[in-house]
This record gives C-alpha cells, sequence and structure tokens, in this order.
C-alpha cells in the first residue's frame, strides 16, 4: 500500500506541512480507506496547539473522514472493498470493556482518537478499527458527511441518551459547528428550538437553520425571561457562560448539557440543581451505533450540514478561517493528493 | 379546634420559647393533624438562623411530622379522622402546574414548605394539603417514621427517579441525618454502597447501617483509588468536599447527586463531565407518590432511622446536640403537651 501523504504540524502550533508517512502492516482489525473529504473541526486546531497536553508530532489531524473502504484487515467484520464509510473522533476501543460490551464504545476508558497516536484523515488515506468505520446510508452526500462524523454526533448523541422527545424544549448555546447542526437536529426532532448566539449577526440564520427564536447568550436578562422553559440546554461554546442564568432557563429535570471544551470549571450551586431536580453532564460524540442512527435520521430528514469545501492542499487557509471564526459552518476538505 | 400549642423561634437563631398561635378557619383542601411524634432535621436549624433568607419570625420549625387525622377540610380526599399519618417538608403545592398534575408535586414552584408561611410541627397540631398527608401503612412505627417523611425521602427519591437497580454502585457521603438513612436503604436495594466520611469514629457503625466498605472523605488518595467505580453518589453534607476526586469515583454514565444544602458552588470541568458522561444533579425531597412508596418499601424490609427521644418540652436540648453534630443520627420529638 506504500506511504500515506499528508498535511502534518511537526511541531505544536505550526502550519501544516506535506508529510508522507509509512503507516506499517495493516492490523488484523483494522480497515484501511482512501479519503474523499475529510472535515476540520476545532478539536484539530486544539491538537495542533496541544492545548489539552495530549498530541504527538508530527500530528495530522483530520477525524472527520468520509472515503471508501481500500484495504480490510483479516479479522474485520461487516464492511467490503469500495464500500463508501466515515471515521470520526475515535479509531478504536478495546471492544471487551463494559461499555464497549454494553454498546457505549464511546465511553470506553482506551477508546483511541483518530488523531491521537494514530495518523488523521488531512490525508489520502487513514485507519481505524471495523467498528468505528460507519457506512454511509444512501441519501447522505459524500462531500458534505464530514461534519456529521464528529461535530454532528456530538450534539445528535444527547438526544438519545436524554430520551428527548418532539415535546421537549431545546436551547442550543453557541451558533457554530456543532451548533449549527444541532439546530437542525432538535427541529427535525419535532422540538421547540431555542437558539443562543452571542452574535447578532448569526440570528436571522439560527432561524433559518431551525430555532423557533434567537435570545443573547450575553444578555443575563433575555435568559432569565425565558425562566423555567427549557428541557435542554446544549452548549456547544467553548466560553463560560451566564451559567447561572442558563440554570435559571431550564424547568423542572431540565438539563445543561456541556459538550464544549468550556476551560474554567463550571460554577454549579447546589440549590439551582435542587430545586427544581435539574442537572449538569457532558458527553464526548457517540458510539458506533448512535453514528449509524443518526446518519439514518439525516437520510430521511434531508438534514446537512452548511459546509465550505477547500482541496486539501488549501487546509492552512481552512484551518486560519476556522480560527478567526469565519467559518459559516464548517469546513471540509476535498482530497486533492 | 381553638390555639395550637408550639414551640416557636421568636427571632432569628433565637432558643425556641412556648408559644401559642390562632390557625384561623380550617381551609378546604386542609388537614389538621394531631402531632405524636416530629423529626428535628438540619433545615430546621438553618430556617431558624434564618441562613436561606426565607424565614419569618415567629417560626415553628418541625417537619417531620407523625400523628393521627384530627380534622379534614370540607374538599380533602382520601383521609380519615383518626387515621395514622405524616406530613414532611412540603405541606402543600398548587395542584394545577404541569409538575403537580404530572405527579412531581415536589418540583411545584409554588410548594409551600411547611415551615415557611405555615407553622410546624413543633406543636400539638399541624395543618397541610391533603395531597402532601400522607398515610402511614402497617409496619411502619409511628415514633421513629417523622425522619423518613423529610429526610428519609430526599435521599430514596433519587434511587426511584434515576432507576437505580440493585446492580448499581451506590456512594454515600455524609453519614448524618440522611446519610445513615441513605445507607439503609441502598442495602435493602440491593446495591453496592460505600459510605464517604470525614469521622473515623463513624466508619464502624457505617458498616452496620449498610455500607459495604467506608472511605474518608478527607482522603483525596482514597477516593482517586475507586476510580471509575460508582454510578451513584449521593451527597448528603452541608460542606464541600473534594469534587473532583468524586467525579472521578464515578464510573461512565456516573451521577453526583446533592441533597445538602452545600453553601458554595460546586466547581465542576466541562472534561470531567464529558469523558464518562458524567452528570451533577440535586433534588427536593419527593412528591406524595414517592413518599408512599417508601413506607411501603421500610414496612417490607424493616427500614428505620435510628432515634433519640426527647419529649417536645426538651427542644432546644435536642437543637443544641443537632448543632454540635451529636445526635446518632436523628433527633424525633414525642408530644407532651
Amino acid at each position: 500500500m506504500g506511504m500515506i501523504k499528508s498535511w502534518a504540524a511537526k511541531a505544536a502550533g505550526q502550519a501544516l506541512e506535506r508529510y508522507d508517512y509509512d503507516p506499517g502492516p495493516l492490523g488484523a482489525e483494522e480497515v484501511e480507506i482512501a479519503v474523499e473529504y475529510c472535515g476540520v473541526c476545532h478539536s484539530d486546531l486544539s491538537m495542533i496547539d496541544n492545548e489539552w497536553g495530549m498530541a504527538s508530532f508530527p500530528l495530522v489531524p483530520g477525524h472527520e473522514v468520509v472515503g471508501r473502504v481500500a484495504a480490510l484487515g483479516s479479522q474485520t467484520k461487516g464492511l467490503q472493498v469500495g464500500q463508501l464509510v466515515g471515521l470520526g473522533w475515535t479509531a478504536a476501543s478495546c471492544m471487551h470493556c463494559r461499555s464497549c460490551l454494553g454498546g457505549d464504545h464511546n465511553l470506553c476508558a482506551h477508546a483511541q482518537p483518530t488523531i491521537v497516536g494514530h495518523h488523521g484523515g488531512f490525508a489520502d488515506r487513514v485507519r481505524g478499527h471495523w467498528a468505528w468505520v460507519v457506512p454511509l446510508p444512501e441519501g447522505v452526500r459524500a462531500e458534505v458527511a464530514g461534519p456529521l462524523l464528529c461535530g454532528g454526533i456530538t450534539v445528535f448523541n444527547p438526544l438519545l441518551e436524554f430520551d428527548i422527545l418532539p415535546t421537549s424544549r431545546v436551547g442550543v448555546a453557541g451558533i457554530g459547528g456543532l451548533g449549527h447542526m444541532a439546530l437542525r437536529f432538535a427541529r427535525a426532532w419535532g422540538c421547540e428550538v431555542t437558539a443562543f448566539t452571542s452574535s447578532p449577526d448569526k440570528a436571522q440564520e439560527a432561524l433559518e437553520l431551525g430555532a423557533h427564536r434567537v435570545v443573547s447568550s450575553r444578555d443575563g436578562t433575555a435568559i432569565r425571561a425565558i425562566a423555567g422553559q427549557l428541557d435542554l440546554i446544549l452548549v456547544t461554546a467553548n466560553a463560560a457562560l451566564d451559567w447561572d442564568a442558563m440554570l435559571t432557563a431550564l424547568g423542572p429535570r431540565g438539563r445543561l448539557h456541556v459538550v464544549g471544551a468550556v476551560p474554567q470549571p463550571i460554577p454549579v450551586p447546589a440549590f439551582s440543581l435542587i430545586f427544581g431536580q435539574k442537572q449538569v453532564s457532558g458527553s464526548p460524540s457517540g458510539s458506533p451505533t448512535a453514528i449509524a442512527r443518526m446518519l439514518d435520521f439525516c437520510a430521511r430528514h434531508g438534514i446537512e450540514p452548511m459546509v465550505e469545501m477547500f482541496p486539501m492542499s488549501e487546509v492552512n487557509q481552512a484551518l486560519e478561517r476556522l480560527r478567526t471564526g469565519k467559518v459559516r459552518y464548517r469546513a471540509v476538505l476535498r482530497n486533492d493528493f
């Protein structure tokens, strides 16, 4: 199979450069994917900058991969060469812990992110464990499916996990790569949808994406004006919010669910939880089964992320647009190796 | 019916004094209870001291009432004069909001605590709405049942609410009035039970109360040594804990559930929630139905709180023992008017 061509950061914070590497022999349970498209996620930037201290260099980012099965290890299951598939944040999990055996592969303590240890999808080929290589159903377009595989599943999974119903009232805080998909999901789910954004210029678009109303996330008074009205608030922003106001916006049994890497601890007053039996929670991406259910849902409801397409050779320009908050709402790289 | 004889704080922080008051005509939906026993809860102290700024004086504390129905308003339902009943933290709720109609009366935004607005159970009689006056089943002894009606239901309710199973691994942090009942409940529920206490002298008793093991709540290293092993930690302490260590002790999907009035906001790092899909939550007492289910459970499993009995005329001595942390584990006042 030869060398893999890729774009890599040679050290923390650096622009990506062309980098070829030898992936070694294909593991028995591994699948090699010929990359067609790869989404660009904010966590690629965090990893390039080594914000979380878990990157090793050279680092090939990219964990929203869409491509075709190029090769199968001897013990892979359920996949065929040439099949259109996706690979997201996680490339492998242990398969034998209680979480994996219980269907919660995304909660496996030994889950292996695609871009940690492995090399990622800003490349002509990428590898993952067969269980994490998810077939794309008909009706999901390959060129826009990449962002579903990390950003999308991260906001879709809570709808599954917390038994959200079409009668639920869902808030989405932060209208970016994740948030814009959350608006589309929640609207198609049949919910009443409230968007929280700090950018007045996103208000109109939030309505078009599925919100029934928009509330400024910087305006504590406006948030408190909808006290008790929401069942779930999905926090996709990477920044501190007016947490107390957000908890107030929740109704009885309401849940503030964090999927963004908020840097500072969230201060949660006990009484704000006790009265109304509220909860604050978080979750990482989703299991392979959840990803498959999301893709089916997207196909049936015609849900796609809004993307800006770049040839992979312009990866640094795409990263720069993401870094400066200009992408509406997700960048996707097309393999031009 | 005449004047009600009681013990009241005339101003914040004061010792209780004898106080007679005219309760006025009995409301159509109200029940008057002839008090036999009343538990002494830490929140009585908080209210006497007006810690939460919601007390009005004179204040008659007492919200763990056991007694017999003395009089029924014209529109009460399901109760008979002479029947043995209990009344807890809440004396009334609106009965027509979504929470009340949905069975979550304890989450009613207009719920009326027994000792706020009303006068409480350190008295010869007390009143509450019929829905909140819960019959005591056979097999529950009147003299020890009081503490079940606030302290007990507060730690029992989360077992119901969060679908705790006999296969669940439950931690109880803080072995006092609430915690000692939580140990007995969780053990009878069939769970693996871990007690967290800051008092080495309570360790042996915690084992006798139902814990399978005891961990020092002051020893972050000991808590981290059981990383990932608990599904639910019930925090009954009113003090700050090593929250980060506690979150670490939770396994995937684990829940840190707070029922104690922890004074400072709990700092919750987003990543501690995201990896492992963990949650931090709280809840207030329980609905009338939950109380009835708890009482049935106690009767069937022979579960009782451990109490120290005082005549009501020694209420100030009982409060002082509670204030200095000496009560093992709940004080109960016997009506000696």
